[in-house]
Order: C-alpha cells, then sequence, then structure tokens
C-alpha cells in the first residue's frame, strides 16, 4: 500500500488535470461567444488553477474509495466540480464580506475592480467588480454542474448521485444565510455560532462530499445508507473542528500562509465560535475594548493584538483547541468500521488530519 | 382541439401547482434548519407565486409538445424548474443594475433591506439586502436543479436533457456579463446590443426552453437534432423580437402594466439595442440631450419625455417596431415544417405572439 501523502498528492494531481482540461474547453467555448468574455476565462483559470487545498474533492475521492470505488477518471472529474461549487461560495461570500483579498491575491470583486480602471470604463469601478463577481460566482455554479454532468459516469451512478449534491448545495446557501442574518443580530451565542459553522461549512466542506462519494460508489441503497450514517458520524465532528480551525487562523493565523491581512476575521467583525465564547468568557473591562476594537474597519495592528490577547486570555482559544482535539479524536474513532473499506482508512486519517492541523 | 389560450391557461396552472408544492416541501425543509430562515422562504413563495407570465415553462412545454411528447405531469415539474433559474437571474439582475422594484414590489434586496431595518439589526442595512439577494438568487439556482432532477422523469429522459439545460444556463451568464461589460463601455454599438439581446434574453428565454422541451420528449439523437435546429429558426428570431419589445417597454411602458417606474431604462442609462438605434440617427442637438439625461438616476418626467421624444422622432421607435415585426414573421414561418407536430402549432404561435405583443 502506498503512503496516504503519496495518494493524496496523486488524487490531487488527476484532480488538478481534470480542472485543467474543463477550463480549457470552457474558454474555448467563451471565446466563441465573444472576446469580451476573455478576462472572465482568465480570472476563472486563475481562481481555480493556482491554489487551494482541494478539500472537498479529496474527501469525497476517499469516501468513494472507502465506499469499495476503485479508481476511475470518471470519478475523479465528477469530485473535481466540487472546486467550481466551492469557486462560487468564494467569490459571493468575498463580495458580501467585502474582503479584499483571497489567497493572497485580489478578491475577485476587486480583481474587476481594477479591470474597470485600468481599462477606463465608464460608470462606477465597485459597482462593475460587484457585478462580475455575482456572475462569475454563478457561472462556477453552473460550470460545477457542467463539469458534473458531463463527467462521464454511468447513468444510473450519475442520477443517483444528483440528490446529494443537490442537497449539500441547498444546505450551503442556507448556512451562509444563517451567517449573514448572524453577523446582523446585536448579541452572540455559541449555540447559533456552532449550528452555522456546521451548515455553513462542516457538512458542506466534509459530510456531504463523503456522501457524495459514497454515493457514487454504492448502488444499493441500503449499504449506501448505512455507510453515509457512518461517514456522517466521522465528517460531522471532524467537519466542526475545521470550521474551529478556521475561526483561530481568521485571528491567529500567520498571512504569509492564509493569504489574507493578519486578524481579517477581527476587521470584518466575524461572528465566529471563537468570538461567541470569547464574549461569553469576557469581564466588563475586557467587554469594552472588544466593543472597542471588534468590526472595526480601519483596526491597526495594536487593535488586533487587544483582541488577540482577550482572545488568550480569557481562555477562549485554548478551549477551541481542545474541542478541535476533542472533535477530531471522536471522527476518527468513527473510523474504525468494518463498512469502511480498510484501503480508505489511512487516507480519511490523513485527511482529518490536514483539515484540522492545517496553517491556511 | 382546445383553444390555445385555454390550452396555455391549462399549462400555466400546472406549472404554478408545482411550484406551490415544492415550494412548500423547501419551507418546510428550511424550517427544520432553522427559524430564521422563515424570511427566506417566505420571500421566494411570493417571487414565485404571486406573478410571472411562465413563458419559459410555456416554451419549454410546448416544444415537448411540438416534438411529440404527450401531457406528463413529470415534464411539467421539470419545465416549472425554469421559473426559479429565471428567479436567480431576476434577483441578481435587479440587484446590479440597482433596481429598487420587480412586477410593482420591492425588489429582493430592498425586501430585505426593509427587513433589516424594521427588525433594527446591525449593521449596514443596504449590505444585508446584497448578500440575502446574492444568496436567495444562488439558492433559486440550486432549487431549479433540485426540482428538475427530482421531478420523476424517467433515468434515461433525465440525463440526457442535462446538457441543453446546462448550456443554457452558461450562455445566460455569459449574456449577463456582456450586459454588464457594455454598460461600462464609453461607445454604442447595435450590433453589441444585438448579441447581448441574443445571449442574454433571446436564447434563454424562448430558443433553449424548446430546445429543452425537445430533449425532454425524444429519446433518438439525430431526430432530436434535426427539431433543434427547426426550433431554433422559430426561436432566435421570436427571442430578439422579445428582447426588442422589452428595450421598447422599458422606455414606453405603462408602469401600472410593467411594474417598474415610467422610463426606468433611461434613468438606468441600460444600453439597449433600442438606444443604439436612436444614438445612430441622432442630430448633434439630440445627441446633447440625451448626454444630459441618459443614465442620470435622479432623471424626472420632464427629463424621460425629452428622451423618448428623441428616440421616436429620430425614427428608432418605429424601426425597433419593424424589426419586430419582421422578425416574428421570419420565425412564424420557420414553425410550418411536418417535423412539429401539428397539434403544437396553434400553441407556439399564440406564444410567439405574446412573447412580442405583451405590455409587461
Amino acid at each position: 500500500m502506498i503512503e496516504p501523502q503519496r495518494a493524496l498528492a496523486h488524487i490531487r494531481m488527476s484532480v488538478q488535470s481534470e480542472l485543467t482540461d474543463f477550463l480549457l474547453q470552457q474558454t474555448q467555448y467563451l471565446g466563441e461567444i465573444g472576446s469580451e468574455l476573455t478576462p472572465v476565462a482568465e480570472a476563472m483559470n486563475e481562481y481555480l488553477l493556482d491554489s487551494g487545498k482541494r478539500l472537498r474533492p479529496l474527501f469525497a475521492y476517499a469516501g468513494y474509495l472507502g465506499a469499495g470505488g476503485s479508481e476511475d477518471s470518471a470519478v475523479i472529474k465528477a469530485v473535481a466540480s466540487l472546486e467550481l461549487l466551492q469557486a462560487c461560495a468564494l467569490i459571493h461570500d468575498d463580495l458580501m464580506d467585502g474582503s479584499d483579498t483571497r489567497r493572497g491575491k485580489p478578491a475577485m470583486h476587486r480583481r474587476f475592480e481594477s479591470i474597470h480602471e485600468q481599462e477606463e470604463l465608464s460608470g462606477s469601478a465597485s459597482a462593475y467588480g460587484a457585478s462580475a463577481a455575482i456572475l462569475l460566482g454563478d457561472l462556477a455554479l453552473v460550470w460545477s454542474d457542467q463539469m458534473f454532468h458531463s463527467a462521464g459516469l454511468s447513468q444510473e451512478t450519475l442520477v443517483r448521485s444528483l440528490s446529494v449534491h443537490d442537497e449539500m448545495r441547498v444546505e450551503l446557501m442556507a448556512g451562509q444565510f444563517l451567517d449573514i442574518h448572524e453577523q446582523a443580530l446585536a448579541t452572540s451565542s455559541v449555540a447559533r455560532s456552532l449550528k452555522i459553522a456546521r451548515y455553513k461549512s462542516g457538512k458542506y466542506t466534509i459530510e456531504r462530499p463523503l456522501h457524495f462519494g459514497a454515493s457514487l460508489a454504492i448502488a444499493d441503497e441500503r449499504q449506501r445508507h448505512t455507510l453515509m450514517t457512518m461517514y456522517s458520524e466521522f465528517g460531522l465532528p471532524l467537519g466542526e473542528a475545521f470550521q474551529l480551525r478556521d475561526d483561530l487562523l481568521g485571528v491567529f493565523g500567520d498571512p504569509a500562509t492564509t493569504g489574507k491581512p493578519a486578524g481579517d476575521d477581527l476587521r470584518e467583525g466575524k461572528r465566529t465560535v471563537l468570538m461567541a465564547m470569547t464574549h461569553d468568557r469576557a469581564n466588563v473591562a475586557q467587554e469594552k475594548i472588544i466593543a472597542r476594537y471588534f468590526g472595526v474597519e480601519e483596526l491597526d495592528s495594536t487593535g488586533v493584538e487587544a483582541l488577540r490577547t482577550i482572545i488568550t486570555e480569557t481562555g477562549a482559544r485554548q478551549h477551541v483547541e481542545d474541542l478541535i482535539e476533542k472533535l477530531t479524536l471522536t471522527a476518527q474513532d468513527a473510523l474504525n468500521r468494518d463498512e469502511i473499506d480498510s484501503s480508505a482508512h489511512a487516507l480519511l486519517d490523513e485527511l482529518a488530519s490536514i483539515a484540522v492541523r492545517r496553517s491556511a
């Protein structure tokens, strides 16, 4: 058996190659409609091909192998399509959050804002950037469908997998709405933040990709559902741990690896589980400092440092670290099942580690 | 044979009933995730069920009948899903255009902006409204897939129809981008505006729904392609005529029937075929008045009237009316083919008339 790291690197390369092929076709297609669409194709190519951990395709493919599936390039193409769905989520998310950067580069709306300025187009550059980001997100969502549908799966496999795929996307959008709504509420709550984390990224990043993989592999309904339940026992706690790591990275992450400015979530005033726990534990003096700095657009490094200190001193940071550890152990325990193909155990274990111990 | 008007009314009612059922299920589903999503479900229900001409489902179903398909509630549900796709397009379009109203009611982003104000939520009401509109548009897009996929079609029919459906949506998004890009250019061009009209609404409103209907009806590939080619000969000119009618309604339409303020396109500075033709024909004095009023956000009724006069006096208005007439005749001529099931001739003819002679 090859090492899990090498196996994952191999899958990642295959995903990259399928995305490259698909985008090449789509670039050609857009070019036939008109040269005005060249910047759209270029932006999508850079966005999709330059970086990304490919976590969702990897979980989906590992879920497929764990369900007894054997190597198949059609399945690689189907799971690679999840990267296009993720591109939609990120492009729209950055626009909604007003984030300027993504993976160290300008966010999509900023990119088109710059194009507007450079080409001296007329009207508002920021409105042009926002419109372009809305449409490129929509296009990425439709492309993800197209890539999945044209992957070359058998008719039966494709139809069987549509419903999990649809449900995953509804949950994602519902979770995103819960998130923006939470930002608009005056109070914070650990329970509500955990629910958002579950829908917005936990289920969508880990549990549903695993289910998607299972549905690509198993024809028998009862067998498929049994395995999906087990994947949920692994994927749900791990997904929460994944999101909690995200919370910590948004506050303590190194800009060199996250590609986001230091303390970005603090500047945005993101209502994370980490912040809800900090609020719960803060004394009056600490609450005052939070009220002064949290969600302030012009927050400088002094303000970021002041908030970081409180998050650490209240114990919220350590508590979240402990919670990540606990959730990860719960998840890994759930892997020890005969129903999950043993060849995939090491892969899933390695992926779990990547999801919760990452620095970006 | 029943009259085409009655037949269309019957299909429209069936579409309404399928949408009602689907939204009821989804409302329940969202409610299970959390009561925070109640406003999302309410907004979608009102948006989808209160009005709408249902043109795309009607063209798709007529295309299905014209291809020899027989009445089938699964097909009704599949074509009804196009209304959800259209909801996505309109919700995002209104946000991008900064339109305040849709069908006489607040646009989606304005609706959520009001909710923010009424509930005294924190942060920017307009940012909340914009985020909600982005997400509700995304959700409508995903729901349209879900409704189509769960329509109860046979496996073979469903898989066969996915590619036309995907292509239609890519064209829509590409057309939308061409449109926002055109708005940002300093020059106007009849040729470019016609191309946008073709992608953004012509193909998407008529040709592609007809193709979708054909693909739902015909298994044989060669037969299906023959019919699709004929549908293009009917649908493409009719689609352009449809968009040209839209151009005229955007300038001369009655707010009581369009549900939009008088001269809304003039205020938005929309680069339509009608305006490109007006520019081409305007003399220096008229160009000056256009430069003064066109695209001015605070445009009052005097300004609207001044622009309307120029559009009429240059002959652009009449030229567009003539073009609509010519395109419609070309389309109707293309209907006289043996390959198109005769039972659908009257339906398609009636739909053509609705598409180009409407007042809203």
